[in-house]
């Protein structure tokens, strides 16, 4: 009746500005939900003068994006079989849609809307049924060396290629990143491209997989969960396994920031570490239940900006219901939880990449704090998507220098190190000689102590 | 001169023009150079039915392309310290010109003409420095199990942004895999992404890497370099170690293709073992004076087409080079050198890919030969540059087959699976229990005998 109305053209021009519009918003809200960093100020850490400045940052500027899409995922329906691919074709890549690949894939499964979301079964005896598996498996320990747990690092991306050219160079340099400090430090990679649950989309996919992953390796004492937006950038520190003998999870983050004040960037679930017992599952079935996607995610996201300080309104997402949790729950879970502001398990890239040359002057690696940060995490660039929080130019640049900045650590192994932390190109700093294994490895990172092979012993 | 007979106007696209024409020129040069891949026939390994359909496959087939260039680097003279990127810009990835943040990096060193080539100053013990060395440091041994050598695996990619948009999405695919096939299997990973010698670009690249990195971990018992468009399609498969005991250089390929034939594609450098000692320095110092690009590089190129089978026109890569180098210098070389056709060390993509379903109807992992292939290399196809040497659309799907075929043996330990060779898309193929550990895991991938910690021992 509509198009009767108004004629079918101008009904269609209709549709599509409401189909824009919808993306629109759509992206609005996404771009906002993503933008959580924890900052932190106070004490040893995070110097508190970089508190106003922090809180600055994270008043999300949000600048709207065409909803031009350069590499989009069309249901083609084309036939997936192996001679689907054609005989011709161009050898030109510039020219080459990479739609054409894409296959139909069919409808998501619906979740019964009456059935609570759940993460999986109920297990009541991990910490049982984990250390009969350990005592079984004597040459899986979970330890690999006196006060050195065995730990699995586990990050990842969307399994599609990024939305923007640069955004996959990104992740190579990020992972390329990660592969160099796990190396160092005896560190296992898991890099994940699946989608265990649709449901548990975004942010909060790693839920699922955190729980797989500990499910299926009672070998891993920590699971490690680091963004794909975080990178190593002091080579040199090892994390203080000692500290957190008697403690669950740890994440960056500031008592006062969590329990008094509730502010959502009181802590930074963009790297953490989980221990892998039955608290760790029990705390993942209570963190779980504001992520399924649709109608709970966006209620839960409601309350949360009502609980929480300084946060804009946006669907819930995994950081700000655990400061929620953590809150709200203290008895329960608070005395195993280490919020730590000692070095950078997480550290904000805004106050850090600006200060690497000062760094360099001044530090040495293997300090992990504001002189030397652990990680630098770039909350808010976005690089794989189509717009982020802040200039492109500022992030992408930044994210060169920091990838540099922690190469180098890298390189000085070997006698080379870059340019300069802008350049890609890489110089010698040390020359070839006959005699290589006299040569002094001076951040002890040719064969770092923490690697060496000692006696297994298999503690529970 | 020229400027005032044509006119500034004229000049300067007859400048453009003819910079076109280099490129292109070069282009293609490049293309041909990249083209090469060991494919096999006969025997156990590869079937000789396919020989032919092979060779076919390896008449180069160049389509010019324009010489359109996405990224381009640019000598930009922009300040490369913090304060050069500015306070403002779009937050749009999709608008950002990436030549923005390039620096100008000044002439590269040029070479002494008169000075012939070198990989470095000649170390005549090496075998003594490392066994001293290993004696000293038994942290640091060079066997991690009986039978089990230290490995670590070499890869790397150039240190900017593909020229076409989806490359870098298959550098990250193609780590990933790598990422999960060594965790399996105990292997550690070095990606590189350093020049360390801009006299030896290109595929040569790996020439100094490997001696750098032999000469820095004289721990490592064998350096396995692996191309970055190779990925493991066979996660179960261990490497035969007892097999290479007496050999220190391990390549796919036959015998009577190099020795008798000097056929340029009787081997493969896209992924070969090289065993830690004296003569794998003397190799390289043999294998590296083809190398220098430039003139050397040209002619080198033509003496290996004279001399070669079946070689096209090009300049002189690693892989003919090594032919030659084995088929002139049999007795220097040739007994400590395995030419393994037994299984896919490198499997020439063309004629694996399209039979996967078949694979996977009636095979199962851990074979690693034509049945259920250890590595899918995908030579030619260099998803990196503007153009290759067969149809996009094939490389690229069959790339996303390949990755599937081998990521589905990931994901089926955790009860998941691709929904299609084709889809990015998993599903669940077993269910959340509350008695994980009971689990049968039939690939026995889980906790893999080959990475069960064992006693130390040092081999030297």
């Amino acid at each position: 009746m509509i198009e009767r109305c108004l004629g079918p053209h101008r009904c269609r021009r209709i549709q599509r500005a409401l189909r824009h519009l919808k993306v629109t918003v759509l992206c609005l809200v996404l771009t906002v939900v993503v933008l959580r960093g924890t900052i932190g100020a106070g004490k040893f850490g995070t110097p508190e003068q970089d508190l106003d400045e922090i809180r600055q940052h994270f008043q999300p500027s949000r600048k709207r994006a065409e909803p031009h899409r350069v590499l989009e995922e069309i249901q083609t329906g084309a036939d997936s079989s192996t001679s689907g691919d054609g005989g011709g074709g161009s050898n030109n890549y510039e020219t080459f849609d990479i739609n054409k690949i894409f296959v139909d894939e069919g409808e998501e499964d619906k979740p019964d809307p009456n059935k609570p979301y759940t993460l999986g079964p109920k297990i009541p005896d991990w910490d049982e049924q984990r250390s009969d598996w350990l005592a079984k498996n004597p040459t899986f320990p979970n330890f690999i060396g006196p006060n050195k747990p065995r730990v699995l690092l586990v990050t990842g991306s969307a399994p599609k290629p990024c939305e923007n050219p640069v955004g996959d160079h990104y992740l190579l340099k990020s992972i390329k990143n990660k592969i160099d400090y796990c190396r160092l430090h005896g560190i296992e990679i898991f890099y994940n491209m699946a989608l265990l649950d649709a449901e548990m989309a975004g942010f909060w996919a790693k839920l699922p997989l955190i729980r797989k992953l500990l499910l299926s390796h009672p070998e891993v004492e920590f699971l490690w969960w680091m963004d794909s937006d975080a990178m190593f950038t002091d080579m040199a520190f090892e994390l203080p396994w000692e500290r957190y003998k008697e403690y669950n999870l740890v994440m960056h983050g500031w008592n006062e920031m969590v329990y008094d004040e509730k502010n959502w960037i009181g802590l930074n679930t963009g790297s953490f570490l989980l221990r892998n017992n039955q608290w760790a599952l029990d705390l993942l079935d209570t963190w779980a239940p504001m992520g399924p996607k649709g109608k709970i995610r966006e209620e839960a996201g409601k309350v949360l900006t009502r609980e929480l300080k300084g946060r804009p309104v946006f669907e819930a997402d995994d950081q700000s219901a655990m400061v929620y949790l953590l809150a709200t729950q203290r008895d329960t879970w608070g005395n195993k939880v280490y919020l730590e502001s000692g070095y950078y398990l997480h550290g904000y890239w805004g106050i850090l990449v600006d200060r690497y040359e000062e760094m360099i002057e001044n530090y040495h690696p293997g300090l992990g704090d504001h002189r030397w940060p652990l990680v630098t995490h770039f909350v808010g660039c976005k690089p794989c998507g189509k717009f982020g929080d802040y200039p492109v130019e500022r992030c992408l640049k930044q994210m060169d220098r920091a990838f540099n900045f922690g190469d180098n650590q890298i390189l000085q192994i070997y006698g080379f190190t870059h340019k300069s932390l802008a350049s890609r190109k890489v110089k010698r700093v040390r020359n070839e000689t006959s005699n290589p294994l006299e040569m002094k490895d001076e951040l002890g990172l040719l064969h770092p102590a923490f690697k060496a092979v000692k006696l297994q012993i298999n503690q529970v």
